[in-house]
């Protein structure tokens, strides 16, 4: 097995430094040789080459089963011009390698809900997943750029039937393994395409009888997020309102640390990440969390790897690290002894052992 | 002077209703006569001539002062294409009238916290304004329309200098009469038009010396809107990331029934609306709450007639109502004797005079 390992910048390489000892970890228990490579992406990948995503990368990662990044970007890079900046990077290899459907699982952690900004009483139950179409939308239509010299400027949500159909599809499998409820988020009575993304979702619903489908407005769903979060199992929706919605959603359990995606396309490889960002104000200070780029690890192994039981392993571990009342800096306040990122990191591995 | 009222669907007749009596009160209280008359607009007006947007209305409210709207749309008419549906008169209004800033003063009402999804020490001295351009963007732009015999579909997002320029201006200058923070929302690292808003933030913002300007990515945005709600003073952003972040705002003081909201343009008439929609569930049962509705009235007294004084006893006189417990049964719970529309409506009438 071959899988890429893309630091990045900010707190991404230490995130990824153990989650890396992790794999090696899992790869002896399973008794199995891993590649584990590292590629450049991000503003790490424009210091050294002056491009984000440099082509090595790009090849690396398509010719591996997985890809694990850390995050990229960060105020040094933040003056680039919209082409070399970090994001630009992360942007490119979701394209490149076509990785659609961005899977964003959102759980309320026993012992974790003192930091959630939400009334204990509303947590009860959150287990929800995301999947946010990822390489479509306004994110990458064209037309985008200034038009008449300056004066006016344009950007281009544009969708094929076929990449909102593939996402939807995608959604509807998961929550057939799941409760069997789907929500889908679009605004439907302003924008053609989600018309058209409704549609979709309403004349691919009756492959799925046993699905309930439900439709809700962005500005809605932004409402009941807060208000009756347990009501979500699979949430599905476009680029920008998934972008949205996702970051709205993980902040509600108070554990952003903890939350892992995948996204993933219609062959492997695919690509990991914690849904912290690479927090720049704390890198290099040995605090940073590595519980989502662990858990992160866990849905690689899952999805792109077909270990799903050494993935619930892996969750198992980090649930019962949590649990016996180890924190990291930023769950501190919860109770527990605070540790730091190689410690908790051992904690987890040793607990797989 | 002359007010157009649009009572709408759902539950905008009954709060309408009594917003008109209060407008009949403060006209007589100030020794004047003023002109109210109502006009058809959504699916009222569909009903009644087959348009959500009558040319009838639109001419009544462009010979107005002020227009106060109830709310638009409903179950009955969601069968209809996009452009005769209750929301087509809406959006047709805003921008036949040029209204392209909207305003939602959001804040927490003493003694209305309970009914709030957040933590109780999280609400402390949240007062914040969002300023939402209301009359661009990918609400407007063309193309919007399905592609390639329906294989595809595009929405614009297109903005004009001048029409960023305006809105940014108009936020600056509430800014500067409150706490003189400006919070700009975007996604500069993806968006190019949001490049150009923020461009134009930084370039209007040295006219403004003393506001702080800071810039905030939408999904961050998203996410500090639920964490530290108290940080914000004022918030500007475009019309699709205002839509879906003033509705998460609205949620979090747990009073959406209590929030009201300016649309203005460059020169009169301006439109006055309560934040929550048609409510078709309670519609007709004589329990929606009209203070969002009076609240809104007040900001109508107060932006297009000039009559700052009564603006605020009309919103002493809603917060004195609420302070001596009573409730309508969208705040019940809170403690305090649970009252109808009419009487509460009447409630806060009589402590006018
Ligand atoms: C960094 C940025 C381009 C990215 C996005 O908007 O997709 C991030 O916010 C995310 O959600 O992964
Ligand atoms: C009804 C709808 C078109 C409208 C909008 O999106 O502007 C509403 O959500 C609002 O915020 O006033």
């Amino acid at each position: 097995r071959q899988i890429t390992i893309l630091p990045g910048d900010g707190i991404g390489p230490e995130v990824t430094k153990e989650a890396r000892r992790l794999l090696e970890d899992v790869a002896q228990a399973v008794g199995e040789t891993w590649v584990l490579e590292e590629a450049l992406i991000g503003g790490a990948a424009y210091d050294q080459t002056g491009h984000p995503l440099p082509p090595e990368t790009v090849a690396k990662c398509k010719a591996s089963d997985a890809i694990l990044l850390g995050a990229v970007g960060g105020p040094k890079w933040d003056h680039l011009p919209g082409d070399v900046r970090p994001e630009a990077g992360l942007l490119g290899i979701r394209k490149q390698l076509g990785v659609f459907a961005n899977l964003r699982p959102i759980r309320t952690w026993p012992g974790l809900l003192l930091a959630s900004p939400l009334k204990a009483e509303l947590l009860n139950g959150v287990d929800m997943v995301i999947v946010r179409e990822l390489t479509g939308g306004l994110y990458f239509g064209e037309p985008k750029q200034r038009l008449n010299g300056g004066d006016a400027v344009v950007d281009t949500l544009y969708y094929t039937r076929h990449e909102i159909e593939r996402v939807v599809r995608q959604a509807f499998d998961i929550a057939k393994s799941r409760r069997k409820k789907l929500t889908s988020v679009d605004k439907a009575n302003v924008l053609e395409s989600s018309r058209m993304w409704r549609e979709i979702v309403q004349s691919i619903a009756p492959e799925y009888p046993d699905v309930t489908v439900e439709h809700l407005l962005v500005d809605t769903a932004a409402m009941q997020l807060i208000q009756r979060p347990n009501q979500f199992d699979v949430v599905v929706t476009e680029n920008m309102f998934g972008d949205i919605l996702s970051d709205e959603a993980a902040v509600l359990t108070g554990s952003i640390g903890m939350l892992p995606s995948a996204s993933l396309g219609a062959d492997r490889p695919g690509l990991y990440e914690p849904v912290h960002g690479s927090a720049p104000d704390i890198a290099g200070t040995g605090v940073a969390n590595p519980l989502a780029s662990f858990l992160s690890v866990a849905m690689l192994l899952r999805h792109s790897l077909g270990l799903e039981d050494v993935a619930q392993h892996v969750e198992a571990a980090v649930l019962h690290v949590i649990e016996s009342g180890h924190r990291t800096r930023d769950l501190a306040g919860q109770g527990g002894e605070s540790v730091g990122t190689e410690q908790m990191s051992a904690l987890v591995r040793s607990e797989l052992q």
